[in-house]
């Protein structure tokens, strides 16, 4: 159940049978695979599904892949059942998107032949929008205390200071980000090295499930799907392209953080790093990150402010950017629950809307990102561009 | 007793009657008042002090001072004994030096009217070449272990690669960094706010008597001068001209090293800074230098590595600065005991030139700054440019 509101402008939505076909390749080619993003650009999701069936497409059809490679494809093709993962998915009240689609982040497209094939998606919000203002937090697994301290209080004020925070549910600095933000009422995005269905690690189980419910759960491998060393590295482009930014809390040198500051770097994202005692093994990383491109922040605010700079990603600067009157019906009364003065909490929001507190508070990122309200500290208020434009609306009927 | 080194090329030295004029002046202007700097471009040392003693000289003879810091400069001057004040640096072992002495730091001359009026020096080593190869390491009086740690570290890690180690000689990270460089037998300056002969702080008196017999203990006050907080703040821009860089390792906001800091950055130094926990207020003031153009740094190395980049400071990459003949006798001697081949320690050089440990240290410093030797951990060796042109020397003759 996603807000649908008109602001995509992504193209029209992906037909059945390309989204079926898409999915059906998400358990073919393996994340990040640039030769089968060529394939998918040249032959389109059907053809390309239609080649690796065939008995009799040599490899003459498609060009590029190692023998053993390709023939890994074909035996998976052959093996996929796009419909029963849909129904997988769906079951555990999730949906699968795909460039073209309204939800799709069209942010991604900056991964070129990379960019996943499309995503499986869990929880309420919806993933385009949340994801204008997101930051993504992560660091090493066997992070120290002071690590666990800095990112949970980083994705707690991020939140509170309405920015979505994305990371890898890992343990260590990725989970106390997450718990950070779950803490302050926020709003956090995990994204899987592995089926969305699947609990990796075992141990954040509960933690994940949590993020179900108040945020979102992606990844792009199909149900069921586990995780590999070389997914989790692949899967860190895709919180390094989703994202304006990325913090990296802790890390070892060569630590898979490094890897998705890099790819941050590459693609134009602002890549920070928070410092630690020089006596650390685990700041040696990020001190490295420092010394080369990377931005020392201390706190939430200057993250904020880092990011918060850019004009073409930043509509809350330029007012929103989805007229009031095409909002969906949901966020549209999250919208009226507002009063026109002053902050509220936002389970006085929902209720005054008539809807959950977990709704309303995706609704309330959404309603962030498109401009229309903002956090302050716990509370929800709206922009002041959102009430000139109201009286004006008002004015003018 | 200075090696006089023909390299200097700063013009003449000052004449005697000048040379007590400008030591006079050290009692009477204020370090660092470019008012009185004018004053003395505009009328020379002596010109300055007969207009400072005339009682009938009014206020239009010397524009641009407050009456009452006017009234106090004619007090000062009217009571100036510099006879006596030479007399009292040369009975520590000390001396005075003025610009254009062949001892004089000309990249003091960077800082314009502020320039210091002359030096008092009291130690072994040649200023001007100690001060080719130094960097100034500063920070927090009231440090944690951790910046003590790390003072020492960069302290011993920086003589340990020839370079000299300058700094304020004040309690924490400022003696830390001092004892590391005494530690590792190296080259280290401290820069006082007070007289060469005052010892401040008093619990600093047993370190800086050993950076006077190892080292150079130097300032612009006069013998028996005190420390105040604004000769505290204006001692650190003479710190920041007289080095190729400055590494603050602790510091809280708005703390004296970053005022070091920033002369630093003003002058075209290179700023750096040792990163801590977020969690620390004494990194927060590092911390904002780092997020501005300080350069992050961990260890020894990486300083070494960037301060050793200047061009037009490094003569050991062009080869000596100071043809070999020309070098004083003593120096002569030091360089000669030197092995052609291999490293060996400072007192086995010390043995073969028949002079005192400390004494072979500053000339080895000194030989490192012209180009000469190079320092290997606890040993010393020649150069491969040394041993080329000695070689081409040989053969010649």
């Amino acid at each position: 159940m996603t807000s649908t509101g008109p602001g995509a402008g992504a193209g029209a939505e992906a037909g059945e049978e390309e989204r079926v076909a898409r999915a059906a390749l998400t358990r073919v080619i393996e994340p990040g695979d640039e030769c089968g993003g060529r394939w998918l650009r040249a032959f389109g999701p059907c053809g390309l599904m239609a080649r690796l069936i065939a008995p009799e497409s040599g490899e003459a059809a498609l060009p590029g892949a190692t023998t053993r490679r390709l023939a890994a494809y074909r035996i998976r093709a052959a093996a996929a059942e796009p419909h029963r993962d849909l129904a997988a998915v769906a079951a555990v009240g999730g949906r699968f998107i795909c460039p073209g689609d309204q939800e799709w982040p069209t942010q991604l497209d900056d991964l070129g032949d990379g960019r996943p094939i499309g995503l499986w998606v869990r929880g309420r919000a919806d993933l385009r929008i949340w994801a204008l203002r997101s930051v993504a937090v992560v660091g090493a697994r066997a992070c120290t205390p002071y690590g666990a301290h800095m990112a949970a209080s980083l994705g707690s004020g991020l939140a509170e200071r309405g920015w979505v925070v994305v990371s890898g549910a890992a343990f260590g600095v990725d989970g106390s980000a997450h718990r950070g933000a779950l803490a302050a009422r926020g709003a956090t995005v995990a994204v899987l090295a592995c089926g969305v269905d699947v609990v990796y690690p075992r141990g954040h189980a509960g933690l994940i499930g949590r993020i179900a419910e108040q945020g979102l759960v992606i990844g792009e491998l199909p149900p069921g799907a586990h995780p590999t060393p070389s997914r989790f590295i692949l899967r860190n482009r895709v919180i390094a392209a989703l994202t304006r930014g990325t913090v990296v809390v802790e890390a070892e040198y060569r630590s898979g953080s490094l890897v998705t500051a890099r790819s941050a770097q590459k693609l134009g994202r602002f890549t920070m790093g928070v410092p630690g005692p020089v006596t650390s093994g685990l700041s040696a990383g990020v001190h490295e990150l420092l010394r080369g491109e990377g931005v020392l922040v201390t706190d939430a605010a200057e993250v904020a402010e880092l990011v918060g700079d850019i004009g073409d990603l930043a509509p809350d600067r330029r007012g929103p950017v989805v007229p009031r009157d095409l909002l969906d019906p949901v966020s549209a009364r999250v919208l009226e629950a507002l009063p026109a003065r002053g902050a509220v909490a936002g389970e006085q929001v929902a209720l005054g809307a008539g809807t959950t507190a977990d709704e309303t508070l995706g609704r309330l990122y959404e309603l962030h990102s498109l401009g229309f309200v903002e956090r302050q500290g716990d509370n929800w208020q709206l922009t002041t561009d959102a009430i000139r434009r109201s009286n004006a609306r008002r004015g003018g009927t």
